[in-house]
């Protein structure tokens, strides 16, 4: 085990042996194993997007098998989807790479007063089907805020007694906040420090805006001089706003563009001191060659940040 | 067992030797036995229209006695109805033809705001009553997709650790779709992708018309040419959307029409791709002489397509 | 055991032996022993109407003690009222009648956005008190059906389980039924086939009047030339819509009204096949004397019809 | 023990004797010992209407142990609360007097669309307390009946099985009365007939008005001519309305008010049958001398009654 | 143990000797140890105001580690914080300090409808994490009144089985009380009576303005001159309506403010027999060295006001 490897797990002192096996065993899985960073191959359009605004673009996707070997070959360090993907290959890899079941999902074909994820799997799932992690969504700002945590607050308790970290993804959005506002630096840096405070062991948010959506914020933000201009200036608030960097905050790349444009983002998230990207339709949406390649050109600008 | 039933087995990596062979138990009976293909009898009608609309076109049909022996005499691979009619008959034809309890049901005496069936059996009912597998319907779209979803996942875990695996009606309705898109090619294929990712054993969609609902969808279909001029082009694009085809899904046949009618329909889907047909209406509503000459048909059909 | 009680019995073929025990029990009770016909008296009216409108025109009934004694004397086959009337005298009755817990009532003092009556006592109420059977009122209609049927599922399956069997009263009523509707033909058979799907032993309902309710349904017994005419074919047709006759369906009397209209009611529903009548407030609100004289000839008129 | 409560004891033939013992100490407590005739002082109104409207004319009243130190000396039968001021005086006061705890409360801070107490405590509370009963007020009336209903449901068996008694507050409040309705001799009377139903072993109710509210009711009293001019009439037919006498029904004394009125009304509950009365603001709101003096008188007056 | 401990402690005389000792180990902690006197370091306002807003003045704060050596340094009593920032400390500091979870949490992302925190802790983790104590928030005022109420009492009654004390945070606020209303004395009080009466052994309320809200208590207070003038008077009422001064209130500083500020308050609230202050923002914003002297101040001004 490395010394990153080991920094990182005393942050965590207070949880089980169980919990930091598993999270060491995504931290020594693939190309980036002992850096401490995070490439993570998550799965989740076919349910909420839909499978054709998902997987037509490149076919192969259709089938649950690509996706975890893409995840496999490419060295990440985990692969993520929803039950039905996990059912569908985690007999036949067991082993084969960490599996993070996400627990909840939403589609885009119900319209609900705010937005709230219906919980589709259970810890019992996870262990049933052997993976490292759980993952779970909660939207800050959505007026169902408290389902949400309550329900994540039991998800938590649950997966730490059998041994199992947690991954949120953490989503401002809803009656609370603006469009615009979902990425604004103050919203996503609060998102963060509420993933935290919930118990969160790894976090995923949105790259940040050079924009502030609330007004007591601002004055804040404005009195005090937080730096905010380049994206890795704002990624490092992000990650100061996760216990002054003590818990693991990855970012996520969002909709499908050019290569250039992924890895410029990415070099900011590295070099703002992020710990990694969790990729998807910018990884799946590719032809598996182009995929591959983008992977290892992501993994290795975080290998190289530090 | 047929190298074809083996193969489909082979799908459910992730599930117990139970479940398994209760997937087996419906692909090794009837006419369709080792095929890999289904025709399955389901008679819900009596609750969700109510009995005179569903039983006055036949009368023998107010016994439950009645279908049971008909879906035995056509060979079907199951017979799928509510609580009360598997109650009035599974003691007594125990062992002779797979039971499938649908664990849910709408009436149409009420009004809810969002569709929303009621849970009207469970997972114990099955087990008491033999049966062979559980039945749920989901309605995509629904303001209420949360609570069924919840309970569908609570149900399928419930069941999968007894040995039942799970068969799910995937109607898309509520206030997400319009009434057209209910149909849309687009709607189905994403109502087959969702039963699939919640862990759906077999899922039960209608046939999807050449048409497309949501507007991010049809650009997506429309740039990349998903063909969909035939039914069984649209068969085929939703059993895709189904993981690839490595789930099971069956059409069914809706309102009671004409013979040829319903034989053209079924020969697109076999065409299709589809693993077979859930026919009730068109069955039951039939004088039984008729109705075993439709349903030998159909699987004559279904038999051949492969 | 009379060969018709027999035959009653062997309806129930997948229920155990307790809940068949129990059924027997209420068919081998009082003057109609033996028949398999039914003659219950219900008083629920103090809880459902309040205690002034029910027990001022005969005051003894204020006291819990002179409905239980009615019954016995009468020869009823069971005795059925909410929790604290059988409290009152299931000590001291201990044996002497069948009783059926009725597990939820409303009040006339609330006014609910959709009829719902409250859930007032439990299975383990039942047990305690040594009752036969439950019983649960259902309005199909109401929008809030889902949660009275999921309720109604729960207590049917606890109750099975420790041999009760359940009485469903099944009332249309609610935001899905205008007031007519209520007891319009296609309703009242639609109220009937409902509570036996959802697996009721025994259905009470009202005598449907000739009237029909719902469009669809309309045109279907248009054209089928479903009898409508006589109370005698309107019970035949409910009747048959409980399962064609397997399910026990017994009939309100209603409003307090003179013996001759009673009767003649009665002499319709035993002619239509009617398995009894269940009969509040024309019994209890009558001096005792007339009561008694009534009930017997109701006795006689069932007895006579088979 | 004597000779009436060993009566009224009868009444509660399906209880165990846990209950009864419990309802025995209630009655074998203090100067009404024996005579089946009730004084309770309950002390709510802190919680119910803030501790100064409550305490500041009497200010020893702050103090929990004022309180039980005034029903000890009064010789009441027992002291009523909720949690707090029950966990403030149980242990230094363990069996110098019965206790019963209000398992819900309302406070007058909140603006809810219905009237609905919050649940407080629990039966393991009482056990844990050393109580003799639990209390718990329902508001018949409210849109929120089903809720309360069903939780007094749950906690009176839960209760029962522990041989705790129960006493419901039954206030007539909410959408389905009018303000003046809430005394009503027809509201009040089916209030009392509501809680009997429920299972309360004790009923506590408020004075009746001569006054009818409900149109279908009002016909029934005048048809039948119902006494309703004298308080003792009005409590006469509220004592038959609770099981023809056969339950306790206990009457509070509402506001604060002069010596000579209180007792004027006392005397009318116990002409007209009344079990007893149960006093918090007329009690603890004057000094200690007076208060003790009233309760002489009032017991007085209910010892003379039988 | 001093005499005052044993006193403060006598007054729980209900409790488990568990709670107790908990009750004695926050006590017997700091620099008031013994002296019955508190002074405790909250730090939720990461969750409920967000992370800048928090820490941006004092940019240490962002690491959990801070606060909680803060509270050691400064000889708190205890350490107050949500369940995320106490598992990044509490394996690391064991032993060192009485940890209090605080149980639920609101963040200012989201706008609900009425005030209602989510509970995003339980105590099997307040038990896992080695605290001394739970921490729960309320609104009296909130129309979400009963949620909140009924989730304290069950978390009341599992710490106590397992020897926590819980410690009530009782805010008014929502619907029911108006923006000035918030620290009205009247609603101060009540809000500390309602605390206490619902089983809190520590209430936390804000210091009281001069002002009456409600109608109906004004004309108590003025009718009976309860003083109110200074806020040591103030203080006084407050501590009276917690039962007289036998439950442990302590009172919030609020906002930050300049040290002569909080020190003229801290005194009158020592002066009205306050038992101590909870303070948060006034702490952890300042440097580290400002923040030991003031919080030594601030216990200085405590521990002479006895």
């Amino acid at each position: 085990m490395t010394a990153r490897v080991k920094e990182i797990l005393s942050w965590y002192g207070s949880d089980n042996p169980g919990v930091k096996a598993n999270l060491a065993r995504l931290m020594n899985t693939g190309r980036l194993a002992g850096t401490g960073k995070f490439v993570i191959l998550p799965v989740d359009q076919g349910f909420e997007h839909g499978p054709a605004r998902s997987f037509a673009p490149n076919p192969a996707g259709y089938d649950p098998r690509y996706h975890v070997e893409l995840a496999i070959e490419a060295g990440c360090n985990a692969y993520a989807a929803p039950l039905g993907f996990l059912e569908a290959v985690a007999g036949d890899y067991a082993g084969d790479i960490p599996l993070i079941l996400k627990l909840n999902n939403s589609d885009s074909l119900s319209k609900l007063p705010e937005p709230c994820s219906a919980v589709t799997g259970s810890v019992e799932d996870a262990l049933r089907l052997g993976c490292a992690a759980i993952g779970y969504t909660i939207y800050p700002g959505s007026g169902d805020r408290n389902a949400q945590l309550e329900a994540l607050r039991e998800l938590i308790l649950e997966a730490k007694a059998v041994g199992l970290p947690t991954v949120v993804w953490s989503y401002p959005r809803g009656g609370g906040v603006s469009k615009e506002g979902e990425t604004a630096l103050d919203v996503v840096a609060y998102a963060a420090q509420e993933a935290a405070q919930l118990g969160a062991h790894i976090i995923k948010v949105k790259p940040p805006k050079a924009f502030l959506e609330q007004a007591e914020a601002k004055k804040v933000y404005e009195k005090h001089g937080v730096p905010m201009d380049t994206l890795a200036d704002r990624i490092r608030h992000v990650v100061q706003a996760a216990f002054n960097g003590r818990r693991i905050v990855i970012f996520s790349g969002g909709e499908a563009k050019g290569t250039e444009e992924v890895l410029a983002e990415v070099r900011e998230i590295a070099k703002g001191g992020g710990f990694g990207s969790i990729m998807g339709r910018n990884a799946f949406q590719r032809p598996k060659a182009q995929a591959l390649e983008l992977l290892a050109a992501v993994m290795e600008i975080h290998a190289a940040a530090r």
